[in-house]
């Protein structure tokens, strides 16, 4: 293949699959989002090409993919989680596949489950939720905003990729078309990573113990977010001391 | 950590995560699902205890990973996809902690975004779908069906994990509930192995379309199943060849 669209996973660089680490150590060029772990980054070998692609439009990413792909240079195109859970790999796949470029794509281990894990929290959960809803707080222009009565109305677990500046809005719009207030509530901040941040609240609380938490954020809403207190990092702490 | 439970991702061996084969090169007991790759059970060292988790109940999986826990042994619990999404992680890890024994998540590639990717699909997209909603149609015992009324009115990208069984009566009741029977769905079969088997079809001739197929499987629903015939494996395969 000339370009691999390879999913770094949430920030732990432990957590790229092999595959991908594989064809990182082997490229020319590689073009990364500016939050992927610079462990990850330094994997390229000397003499690779290195592209942030922070300040750059995904038009001109797309270009960039195609360019050094029609040269036939092997190209890593590293994206944070994965490419194709609101990773806009798609759109990069169906640029290359216009330009009549090869290429493949690796998935990675998504936020959605790794960034609960962290913090002790299983999305599903036998006889808790058995339904995982997945949207995005950061509407792109032109789309719509969410709808607070669909998903208050929605079984099962919550989670929410986002910023944190429109988490009061949510919570409040929720709550006000019927949500239970009292529903287990979490953000995690940089989840898997030396930065991770959690707050653990409800849906009615969430706002306040979320404020001053960081971006990237994931906010998960439902009954699976009572067991990070069984599971989370600071039970797990407690299990190591008491193990020494 | 004693006891680490490790995401396989999703079939092709290539996609367990960098930490996961480390901790599996390293196990001294190995409890595994039956569908892993037979590649990623032998990279268990020699001389590691080899326990298919096949025939036991959930309940003996937890006694298992406890005994060999409490004593001290590097054990490795391989499970397929992510331990947390439909893999019943949150119990093996409940256990765990009931009894004391020190454990790590290792979170993998979710068949969710890595199955429809093999065939094409990314499971949002710019301007199709936004939002993805995941269930699975293996109802536990004294689990409810799935509500289909509710199914049908929920926008953007369906994927629902099950056998192939239940899929007349899924895309029947989806539609009897007002979902159009022209959206874009596909069955993913045995997704990124070398068994793999896809069926892209509508919502009203998916069941037909899909008939023959193997477990396990994946059906998705929505728009973004379009991008299949530009992204998918067909298309992949003419580029290479143009490439030649």
């Amino acid at each position: 293949m000339s370009v691999a669209l390879v999913g770094a996973g949430p920030g732990d660089p432990g957590l790229i699959t092999a595959r991908g680490l594989e064809l990182l150590r082997r490229a020319q060029v590689l073009v990364h989002d500016r939050l992927v772990a610079r462990e990850l980054v330094q994997e390229a070998p000397v003499g690779c090409l290195l592209i942030s692609r922070d300040g750059l439009a995904q038009e001109q990413v797309n270009e960039l993919l195609v360019t050094h792909g029609r040269r036939g240079r092997r190209v890593v195109r590293l994206k944070g989680g994965d490419p194709f859970l609101f990773g806009r790999g798609g759109e990069e796949a169906l640029a290359l596949r216009r330009a009549g470029v090869p290429f493949e794509v690796v998935p990675g281990v998504s936020a959605l489950t790794s960034v609960p894990a962290a913090a002790g929290i299983p999305v599903t959960h036998r006889g808790l939720s058995r339904q995982v809803t997945i949207v995005t707080g950061h509407g792109a222009a032109g789309d719509e905003g969410l709808d607070h009565a669909a998903l208050a109305r929605t079984p099962g677990t919550l989670v929410v990729f986002m910023g944190l500046e429109g988490l009061g809005e949510l919570s409040a719009g929720l709550i006000a078309h019927g949500a239970d207030p009292a529903l287990p509530a979490a953000v995690v901040s940089r989840g898997t990573t030396d930065e991770q941040g959690v707050a653990v609240a409800t849906l009615a609380t969430i706002a306040d113990a979320g404020a001053g938490l960081r971006t990237p954020a994931l906010l998960v809403v439902g009954e699976v977010v009572g067991l990070a207190e069984a599971l989370g990092p600071a039970a797990v702490a407690e299990r190591l001391v008491a193990a020494l």
